[in-house]
C-alpha cells in the first residue's frame, strides 16, 4: 500500500474521522481494525499495471498472477504476520485481446500457486474490460487473534536495523518470483521484540526513510553490511561493472520485497543467529539514532548523509 | 462483484478449497467469512474503468468518486445490510495528466460525500500511474454481528418478486448519482422474511436470472407492475418514443442499483405498505415459480418466455 504520492488519504482523513475500532488507519503497510472481542483484521490493497509494474513482453502470465497476490502478502507480513486466516479478492481490468486461454490459464495458475503456497483463500473478485492496460488489484485480509501490529512508527534510537535476504535482485527478475516473508515475519514477531517493520517495495533507502519519518528518528547504515544479491555480480556487465553501481542497486532499487525492521540489539544478535532464519538470512545493516536523516558509512569508512532515493510512483 | 464472464473463480475454486470459516464464497454479491465467535465479515470488490463504466467527457469527477464507492455499498446492501461497521479501500490507476487538483479535488470530494452519507471509513488505498484508462477499484467490507446473509439462492416457488425504486433511469444518468439501498436492505432483513436478494447492476432480467439460476427456479413477471422511472417518458424522444422501448430500458438496462428480492407473499404485502419504505417505494413485480425460465406477461395480458438479456461485460 502506498499512497504518499497522491496525498489523497491525508486529504480525506481530515474529512472522515475514524472510529475507535480502527486500530491502524492508512499510512502503514496494512490497515488494522478490531472485529469482535479479540480478533483483528489486517487489510491491504495493491494494484499492478502493465507497462509500469510488469511488461507483457518480458513477464510470463504465470509470474503476473503470482506477483499480483505476492505483493500484498508481503504487505501483510510487514505488519508482523501471525494470521490464523488470509483471504483475497482480485479485480482485473483487461484488454479483450488477453481473454484467450493461452494467457488466462497460466495467469490463474500463477494465482493458484501463490494462494496454495501461503494458504490464501480467494473468495471473490471482479472483471472489467478496458481499452487501456492490464490492471490487477489485489486486496488481502489477514485475521489475527490478539496479535499486535508492528508499525513503521516504533523504531527507537539504539535499535539495530535488520533486513532479510539479499538486496538488489529486482532488476534480475526477482520482482516477479520473490517469496513474501510471511513465515519469517510471524517467527520474528513471536520470538523477538520487533519495534518497527516495513517491506522493501520502494527501495531500501526509501523504505528505511518511511520508518524514520514515522518514528521521528534517523539512521546510520554500513555499506559493508548490506547483503547484496550475488547474482548482481554476474549480471549485465554494462550496468553492473562497478562496486558502487552494485551497491546503488541494493540501496535504491524497488521491489526487493524483503523485510526491513528494527529491534533492540539484544534481540538483533539472537535473530541473526536464529537457525530457523538461516536459510532466508538476516543481516544487521545499521543503527537507529536520534540525529535525523540517513547516514551511510561507505566501504572506505567515510560517513556521509544520503538522500532517501528510490522508486517513486510519480 | 461479477466474475461470471471470465469464469476464473470457478476454475480457481476447483484448485483452492475453502475452509469452514468461509460462509459464502465467490458467486454472490459479497463473500462472507466468520471472524471470531459471532462476527461476520462481508467483502466485495468492484472496478470501474474510464470508457466502460463512465466517460470523462460526460461524468463529473465528483460523480466518478461517488460511484466508485456507491456500487460496492449496493453489493453489501444486497446481502441484507445490518452492518455495525463498514470500511473501504480504494485503488487508483490514473494517467498522469489527471493528477491535477481540478480533477483530484472533486474526485475526492465525491468519495468523501458517499463515505459520510453511509458512514464508511476509508482506511487505505493504493495509487499507480498508467498509460491506459483511469481505473478505480473499491473494496468494501461490512462487519456484522450474528446477522444472516441473504443469498441469491434462497428464492422459493410461490415467493413474490419485489424491487425497490424505479427502473430504467440509468441512461438518464442515474448510474452516476444513485443512492445505494443499504438502509432499505437493513430494514427489510430485520423486519421481514427475505428469501433471496441481489442488486440490479446487469439489468432486471439478467439479475433476476442470477437469482433463478442460483435458486433453481423460474419466474413470471408482469409488465404492468414494473416500476418505470417517470423521467424516461420525458427523455430523448428519439430513443424513448414508444412504450415498448421504455419497458425494454426498465427490463434490461444495467446499473439501476435497486434491490431485487423475493419474499413470501404474506411478507410482500406488508412490505409494499411499510411506511418506512414509502419514500423509496417497493413494488411486487411477479412470482417465483417452479417452471424454469422468465415469463413476461405483457401489457395486453399475453405471456411469453423472455431471454435474460442485460449488460454483459464481454
Amino acid at each position: 500500500m502506498n499512497e504518499t504520492e497522491f496525498g489523497y488519504i491525508k486529504w480525506l482523513q481530515k474529512r472522515l474521522k475514524y472510529s475507535p475500532d480502527v486500530l491502524v488507519g492508512s499510512g502503514d503497510d496494512a490497515a488494522v481494525v478490531k472485529i469482535g472481542k479479540d480478533s483483528q483484521l489486517y487489510v491491504t490493497t495493491d494494484t499492478i499495471v502493465e507497462g509500469i509494474d510488469f511488461y507483457l513482453k518480458s513477464a510470463e502470465p504465470e509470474q503476473i498472477g503470482y506477483k499480483s497476490i505476492a505483493i500484498s502478502i508481503s504487505d501483510l507480513a510487514a505488519m508482523g504476520g501471525g494470521f490464523s486466516h488470509v483471504y483475497a479478492l482480485l479485480s482485473f481490468s483487461a484488454p479483450k485481446r488477453l481473454f484467450k486461454s493461452e494467457f488466462t490459464r497460466p495467469l490463474y495458475s500463477g494465482i493458484a500457486q501463490i494462494c496454495k503456497k501461503f494458504n490464501v483463500q480467494l473468495i471473490g473478485g471482479d472483471i472489467s474490460s478496458t481499452a487501456g492496460s492490464l490492471t490487477i488489484t489485489s486486496t488481502l485480509f489477514g485475521v489475527g487473534n490478539a496479535i499486535k501490529p508492528i508499525l513503521r512508527s516504533g523504531a527507537q534510537a539504539g535499535d539495530a536495523i535488520l533486513v532479510t535476504g539479499k538486496l538488489g535482485g529486482s532488476i534480475l527478475g526477482k520482482h516477479l518470483n520473490f517469496t513474501p516473508r510471511l513465515k519469517e515475519a510471524t517467527l520474528l514477531a513471536k520470538k523477538y521484540q520487533i519495534n518497527s517493520m516495513i517491506d522493501i517495495s520502494d527501495g531500501l533507502l526509501a523504505d528505511l526513510n518511511h520508518i524514520l519519518e514515522a518514528s521521528k528518528t534517523g539512521a546510520l547504515i554500513d555499506a559493508v553490511n548490506i547483503p547484496i544479491n550475488p547474482e548482481l555480480y554476474m549480471g549485465n556487465p554494462k550496468i553492473l561493472n562497478r562496486q558502487s553501481t552494485i551497491l546503488r542497486h541494493a540501496l535504491t532499487d524497488g521491489e526487493d520485497f524483503e523485510l526491513l525492521f528494527t529491534a533492540p540489539m539484544k534481540d538483533a544478535v539472537r535473530i541473526i543467529r536464529d537457525k530457523d532464519l538461516k536459510k532466508t538470512g538476516v543481516s544487521i545493516i545499521g543503527l537507529i539514532q536520534k540525529q535525523k536523516g540517513i547516514f551511510l558509512c561507505n566501504t572506505k569508512g567515510k560517513i556521509s548523509k544520503v538522500k532517501p532515493e528510490g522508486y517513486t510512483h510519480f
